[in-house]
């Protein structure tokens, strides 16, 4: 059968890129509330002319794209997450060839959205289009929700899953978003890190006032904030609000050996990301860092002048952008209260605005009979060794997954590492693309095999 | 004589309006090099039309616009300096009406540069304007030297005076720019703090990062940026740049006499402000915090994504942009080398970039016979007792005049206290500036006793 569904695609690429090529010149920029309905009008009549009975459903923001495509009777069933919409665009000057409108060269499709995630969540919609193209039978059933604020914190796919929790029911979640190893082998990963994302505001003079009129009389809000915001780390890389790592549990030994077995080095990554010097936690550093310990990021800091030339003023605010990469078994909330009383303790007068959205951390063990069938396929698909991550950075909602629905939730990227996602010149190489499609229909074949929730 | 001019004022306010309205409406933003040429050559056609022999002439950036009013044979020579350039407008959306449409409302019109400075240097040429058409012969020699790079540190002033050195020699240079006092009482200044201003750029990763895949690997150029802010001040406000105060001058008693005379109460500055708190610098607090120490004040930082919703980013730059207000005896150069000096030595991967311009502080004696005449004049024009300002936080390029010409220079503010200036929605009172014109004939009488320095 696999072999069936590489010959289809390998004997169909034109056919198969332009349903991705119709979507990427869709902006869908949630944060900014752009182009989001359209997008989901657009998916869903990609969806329905790939065989699978689909619908748009209504949340309290944007809406989600269902989508159904039924096995045979008894047959387990996967539920395949995406997101259609993309972060903004910003820096648009540092993009080569314009954001929303795909461009291929180097055998890449460049465009906002092309890794993050609109190619990755095709590649799963299109190989049922691949099982009808072949005339060959669905193994499983197959459910699809996409999503249309992940980029912004998913903050209505909690209540939607709640809601929709006998429709949505499935043996094993998978999503495809995020990039492979940077050696180009597949990565499957089996948690991700939750998020809380926080505005640090601060308020000085009620007008921006010239600062040799005022400059020693009218408090500086710019270095109000950064004062602040230099109390949030230590020297050594950790957060410094009080309390912040009271619930972050160690790693398994299980864990560690799959840490130790990614194939990574520190050198690599500095000469990749250029830098002198790369960031650490403490102890931590390198892969560790990241995958077993929270983060606090400043992803935006805006106050006073910041264009052309020079100008002399004391500004009336300053507000930076916080994100916080959560470990398991962090909660939000908890973390929410803790940053606040930090923030009271050393900038009393600094307002604090949680961001919409933020999640759990989220974990599914990678020795469940689900795991393991696909590790198989994407083996099998590939001819490679994936790599076994036991916690990703990424931020995705999985936690309403595992946490809520009860279905183990796992990870496979399909995209390119060098993907750019979230930066500018964000980019899908269109083998990796056609590959994504093939994979899935190997995870389809693979599920076939595992006893199913309904069966007795 | 002045009574004529006063008269003249009261029945031409619609003519004399006129040109001011026509030069707000001329953007010259030299920050960002807009529309500068085109304000010069208008405000040349308004001088020639009040009677005065007008050049444009060139420098190296934005040109100058020269003019000349003969008095009497051996009478002296006054100089009076401003600027047609203008700060931007940004943010503007907090303006009410648009920055380059001005508004005539309560009294005032609203543009950006309306008192700072278009409407204060009219108000001189318009002086001549009245003698003219009071058919009053000019008691003095009056020369203009109106530049427009004023708002970006008048990086050709200092060229320009030195050049054309025979040409602008003078008895007194007079300038009219910032506010009166917020009682509404006229002021003379006789000094000015000096000005360096500075880019401080940290790089991190060579593009924006997504933060959840690189949160504790790659370094967070904001947050190393806002660490090195942290240290240039101790917590009392002081700059703990080392040896950034080796060469202030303390005041002299007189000045702490003029300084205690001064009519301010802190309590006021708080309630105008808006703040819980006043800022301070050591010891020094309120006024003097202002007039008698230098300062360091962040007028901008930049970094990441500062749009709305959440972008969750590691920046690949921040910068901050940084002014200092130098008291006497403080050097540009030599504290712009102890600031290099500081951020080597605290963050040494932070580039420091100097801003083209800045100047050393100024001082002009309050004791001489100019000074006297120009405070006689004020006294008179106005019948209120001008409150007498040592030293004034303003940037002007005044030791050009004092320092190099050799000239006394005084500073006679036209401008209403809240005129808003570098802010949104700057405006100047029409009472205040049809009282300037008559102020600066009063200033002409004056001067006309002083002996001129051709005489012998």
């Amino acid at each position: 059968m696999p072999h069936r569904i590489k010959a289809y695609v390998d004997s169909h690429r034109q056919e198969l890129l332009a349903p991705l090529l119709s979507l990427l010149r869709q902006p869908s920029i949630s944060a900014q509330g752009l182009g989001i309905r359209e997008c989901a009008t657009l998916l869903g009549e990609v969806m329905a002319s790939a065989g699978i009975d689909t619908r748009v459903l209504e949340t309290a923001g944007f809406p989600v794209v269902y989508g159904e495509a039924p096995g045979p009777a008894g047959a387990p069933t996967l539920l395949v997450y995406g997101h259609y919409d993309v972060q903004p665009a910003e820096p648009l000057s540092a993009w080569i060839t314009p954001p929303f409108e795909p461009d291929l060269r180097d055998g890449r499709v460049y465009a906002r959205g092309a890794g993050d995630n609109k190619g990755q969540l095709l590649a799963h919609v299109l190989a049922v289009r691949a099982f009808r193209g072949t005339g060959t039978p669905l193994p499983v059933n197959v459910k699809f929700l996409f999503e249309g604020e992940e980029e912004s914190g998913s903050p209505n796919l909690l209540e939607f899953v709640s809601r929709h929790r006998d429709l949505l029911q499935a043996d094993l979640v998978v999503t495809s978003d995020g990039p492979k190893h940077e050696t180009g082998r597949p990565i499957l990963f089996f948690g991700l890190r939750g998020l809380l994302y926080v505005e640090l505001i601060a308020r000085g003079p009620n007008r921006d006032l010239h600062s040799g009129h005022y400059g020693g009389l009218a408090p500086n809000p710019a270095m109000a904030l950064c004062r602040l915001l230099a109390t949030l780390k230590h020297p050594d890389g950790r957060v410094a609000v009080e309390g912040f790592y009271d619930d972050v549990v160690k790693p398994t030994p299980y864990e560690r050996e799959l840490l130790a077995a990614i194939p990574f080095t520190e050198e690599e990554a500095r000469r990749d990301l250029d830098v002198a010097e790369l960031d650490r936690v403490g102890d931590l550093h390198g892969l560790e860092a990241v995958m077993f310990a929270p983060s606090l990021n400043v992803s935006g800091i805006t106050s006073g002048y910041g264009g052309a030339g020079s100008k002399t003023v004391i500004p009336s605010l300053a507000v930076a952008k916080i994100d916080m990469r959560l470990a398991e078994a962090q909660n939000p909330d908890d973390i929410y209260d803790k940053v606040c009383r930090h923030v009271r303790r050393y900038a009393p007068g600094v307002e604090v605005r949680r961001a919409p959205g933020g999640s759990p951390p989220s974990k599914t063990s990678p020795e469940l009979p689900a795991s393991q069938a696909v590790i198989r396929a994407v083996r099998a698909a590939s001819g490679a060794e994936p790599v076994l991550m036991p916690l990703l950075g990424a931020s995705m909602p999985d936690y309403i997954f595992t946490k809520v629905l009860g279905v183990p939730s796992i990870g496979v990227p399909y995209a390119n590492p060098d993907e750019h996602n979230h930066s500018p010149n964000e980019n899908l190489r269109l083998e990796d693309y056609y590959d994504g499609i093939v994979t899935s229909g190997y995870i389809l074949r693979e599920l076939a095999g595992l006893p199913a929730k309904g069966r007795t």
